[in-house]
């Protein structure tokens, strides 16, 4: 029994391709945590690939399932000493979080709206795979772009907005227009209503981003952002409407993707994608978004899949942050996906 | 005259490819400084492409030159108003300068012995196109390798190390083995003495990268480390020697890519060989890397290209961190490239 063996096992069980290296991952986080959502947390790893490699762990005998969380074995201690795996050593800025940028005097008062704005959003709800990330981030973003010119004068269009980066770019002042398309009406009234409270320019509308883009959309806007379903294919179609929705050459894009859905192979088609859709990638910010933990846990596949079944505590799911910009205008399709499966591969689970 | 036809001339000036935003990006930097290497640094743009367009400004009475470095004239500011250009705000984390890491606690004395060390290191010659990183940079690659699990028990190798990347990984005493491929003997000395006075287990070989790899260095590592030149071909062909050093899938690379000799056209290419190669792009890292300014800066082709003959005061040279892994082992050539001319394409200007 070695790390690759345990790896190859994984894979034929999950169908995500995995390495040995994958394996080291988790066990450099078990060194670490008892609890199953920081192990996913720590080891950036799909979600059911750790829960499968635990099942076999604690087949033999190397991990330990009770009410408290995971408890490696003395067996399982050996194992890892004998692989050579160290616990993680983190050295991430505890200023930024490892975000790079921060919401520094010139955004703090835009911040502290948008903190208390937000106590009263609707909560995240399973119907539209929903799950958005703490205030913190949200502003991050904001921060981002600003710091890549990517706000100041421009024209935004924010594809999906549960995490309500429209509300607060709006509260900035400092784009030439915002544009949010939501399919929820939850958040388009909530939105509307704070819009009109605060008198902020921003133009939130009814639309399903399943169905092709409104023509006044297409070509018309200088940054996108979304976060779509981490599917290969739907990944592609979402970022495909946001690349549409650009004016041209010079326009950015922003979304995240996360391990705990998505492996490393898949991280490669998903780049791939983007470089075939006439985009350069700028940059991949770790772990730089942080998703508040979903009312909904216990209804979700990754809540069968847990070996133990504990409520998380810590805001457990991130994602990488990505920006990228457009180099080269390709024609792109405005296809309808309304009957297709977008939400669902081998590695998705907060469904 | 507008973004889009200034963008245009310079492409047709200098072959590298432009569109309205590169010229943007010129533009909210020339609000800030009115220094040449400030320029480039803040623009993240090919630095013969800014001296194009500065010269075609200068041409059409928007800036001028003097002994004391650039200056917008009044119809210079019209212009950019009239464009809805803004200066550049950024919210980069003052702690971290940006790298999502820090040199903690945990790292301190080993870096404080890197900086004594450093001290008395060969300076960068122009035989070689070195260029060297502060040494806050060297300790941050160490601090980001060991938060990705890529130092401990780790077999690396350093292609090319006028960085003393190998120096700080022996400092911290914690990878399994660490190996420098280096050509330049003044530098294989002085790691070498390092080496033996501080008892660091590195070792330190002799050897020109445009050779072939030596049998024995392929497939025996965990990690590599390089700094190649940024052609698209010589960033192939060296980022190759690192990957056909690797063991397998899992394995990893540290590079740096800059934004002065590097066009977004270009970093599309380059992201798009590393997929091809069996790599996913995990991290990049805007502006990680900081150069110490050259010795030999009047001997450069970018002192010939700068509009005002000035020696840059700031560490103005910075490239973005990128992290890969290997996900699909392919095979791969171990060619000679002695013959080729891997330094220079119409984007470079350090050499």
């Amino acid at each position: 029994m070695d790390k690759d063996v345990l790896a190859r096992d994984v894979a034929n069980v999950t169908k995500i391709p995995w390495n040995g290296r994958n394996v080291e991952r988790v066990l450099s986080s078990l060194l670490i945590t008892g609890d199953f959502w920081n192990v996913v947390s720590l080891s950036c790893e799909p979600l059911p690939a750790v829960a499968a490699l635990l099942k076999l762990m604690a087949e033999e005998g190397m991990v330990a399932f009770s009410e408290y969380g995971i408890k490696l074995t003395q067996r399982g201690r050996d194992f890892i000493e004998k692989e050579g795996v160290s616990p993680w050593h983190l050295h991430t800025c505890p200023r930024c979080e490892g975000r790079t940028v921060v919401i520094d005097d010139e955004l703090k008062d835009a911040f502290d709206r948008f903190l208390k704005i937000q106590i009263d959003r609707p909560e995240a709800i399973r119907d539209y795979d929903q799950g958005y990330v703490t205030p913190e981030t949200t502003f991050a973003r904001v921060a981002l772009a600003d710091s890549r010119g990517d706000l100041r004068g421009k024209n935004i269009i924010v594809l999906g907005d549960d995490d309500l980066v429209g509300i607060a770019l709006g509260l900035t002042g400092l784009a030439r227009r915002v544009v949010v398309l939501e399919l929820d009406e939850r958040l388009i009234n909530f939105e509307r209503e704070i819009s009109s409270k605060y008198g902020l320019s921003i133009d939130v509308m009814a639309h399903d981003l399943r169905k092709p883009l409104p023509q006044e959309m297409l070509g018309n806007f200088d940054v996108f952002f979304c976060d779509p379903p981490e599917t290969v294919e739907a990944f592609d179609a979402f970022v495909g409407r946001g690349i549409i929705a650009l004016k041209g050459e010079g326009g950015s894009g922003y979304f995240g993707i996360t391990h705990a859905e998505s492996s490393f192979h898949k991280w490669r088609a998903l780049e791939m994608k983007l470089l075939q859709r006439g985009l350069v990638i700028t940059d991949i910010i770790h772990d730089f978004n942080v998703y508040m933990n979903w009312e909904y846990v216990q209804e979700m596949l990754a809540w069968d899949l847990a070996p133990v079944k504990q409520a998380p505590i810590q805001n457990w799911y991130k994602s990488a942050m990505v920006r990228v910009e457009m180099v080269e205008r390709l024609e792109m399709p405005n296809e309808d996906l309304t009957d297709r499966d977008i939400y669902n591969d081998a590695e998705s689970s907060t469904i």
